[in-house]
């Protein structure tokens, strides 16, 4: 059996979409989804941002936390702190997000990046409420993996006990069919 | 605090894609996903029916079931069970699918879509193990709350012993980036 | 150079949506998009008729026809009129669709397509105001190569004198931005 | 009868992706799409660009030319050159991209933006082979209508005497359906 090594504490220079820098530490008991990009990174803008937005939206009820890590590793003068700012207001990113630091050696990879491991981006880090890393994914999941496995984090947080399988049903529009479907009455 | 009913057996005149017709009872302890569609219904088409192959698909080695079920209430003519053999077969269905029995009254509605007061097509009931109805949508869930759903009832069955959250990780192809995202090495 | 050939006459069983058959004949002096698919063909279904769909509303006001032609050469019994007339209710097509007559010898093949030679459905046939054919695809076209083609075609017709070229404009909902863009006012 | 305005002469600071500055002036006798953007809209990175790369592609051969025009009247800071460079870098934008000249008097609005009275970006100016404005279109069109429309300037332009229009088809990849279509041999 393969035991989950602590998630590494980040560290940063500086957060954005929050009063006060987070730690993982204070996050404990909470079930964390991690996602690390970069603004000019196209898989990032165009699908692991939205999915990360979707996430935050839908668990936003249960002990879950969306963080964003500004893993830069290539065209740094282009992806400054301004830079991302702008592109956090534009693209309506509300969850914190933050700055990598960069390597005190020199090097391009930033420092969190490279204690993860992280071998791109977006990288998708699902951290338990015990602070231990059970999941961490270069590229895309897509929403059907990733849901189940955010809610089993969170059915461990829970001991299963309670459950957030609701009985909410979409209520038909009128008579007939439209993309959605065909209602009979 | 609702208690979830039970789920009515179901009633049907044929099976398709399976030896031997499948009965509520025999698949208890195993989580089900009953989809309840037209083939000539655009939205079970083009997004309910996807939608419950990825769940075949994804969940095939867990306790669960997908189940169709052909709930005809319009154009009965149009879509008897020779078309709808013909319809698995070119969208390449491979869940087990029951047909509804149809109203020995001469109704419209066939008799299982009424037991389960279903309010058109595409339908998805999610069925625990102790055979109770604990989420029943009509219309197309998104896949990160249906993902979150499953997962909710796969850890009550377990207990929430055994861990589904794998560790798997999407391999980067190449340095630089792609439609899924930039690697670093 | 290659003299584009006439396109053979229809040979049909029966007409949906329209009050009388149609012929190539009667059409000549209008460009017309025939679409040759089948109902239970899943590329047809979700992406080849949205297409022939988005073509008859966008050229509406210009002499362009388009023109669907069922040609069933798979599934025969699951595939008859009654099946067809509800599959064209269901999806809202609103375009005249002729039933491809079958082979008097017996053959899988229906008349038409095998006069065309068709490799499949669908199948996107461009017919010029002279009544030859001057394109014929197999599969699904892109937006962009089948608008420039058509209005080639139609200008054609006129001998480029009048311009379809229009100077609409979409009117900014509000300032800031959207997923249709940024306003600046 | 309305009369299209020639297209003002661009006011620009810097060129990408070309060795030498573009004027309309040199363009003439081509047909010119002009893309004004901003690296930070998102409409514009989701949809419009991914617009202009497909026109640029596909009427390769034609007498068309496709030009980006970087308009930024927002977040000016966020956006220089720099980050403009690796944007077109890591979005794979090929064709030449003008950096529009900000206003002497100090305005957010830069200086061919405000000659064109663009209300925001995308914009997308479709300009005739004699430099006039035939379209000049706030948002993303579909690429239907965009076809057509740069398909009747190229027909104007050549008088309609050579067709674009040619008669390649898709081969099919084997007997059965998928995605694509269904083949019959």
């Amino acid at each position: 059996m393969r035991i989950p090594r602590l998630a590494p504490e980040w560290t940063t220079t500086e957060w954005l979409n929050t009063s006060e820098p987070l730690t993982l530490e204070r996050l404990r008991g909470r079930v964390v989804l991690l996602h690390a990009f970069q603004m000019l990174c196209p898989g990032c803008v165009t699908r692991g941002i939205p999915q990360a937005q979707r996430v935050a939206e839908y668990f936003s009820h249960e002990p879950l936390v969306v963080v964003g890590l500004h893993t830069v590793f290539e065209h740094h003068e282009a992806m400054r702190v301004e830079s991302l700012r702008a592109f956090l207001h534009e693209y309506r990113v509300r969850f914190p997000v933050g700055v990598d630091a960069p390597d005190p050696a020199g090097g391009f990879i930033p420092r969190t990046m490279k204690a993860y491991a992280m071998q791109g981006t977006p990288t998708t880090v699902l951290i338990d409420g015990d602070g231990r890393i059970r999941q961490q994914t270069f590229g895309v999941h897509d929403d059907l993996r990733l849901g189940a496995a955010l809610a089993q984090l969170l059915s461990e947080l829970r001991g299963a006990r309670h459950s957030a399988v609701d009985g909410a049903t979409l209520e038909p529009k009128r008579f007939g069919c439209d993309e959605d479907g065909c209602a009979n009455r």
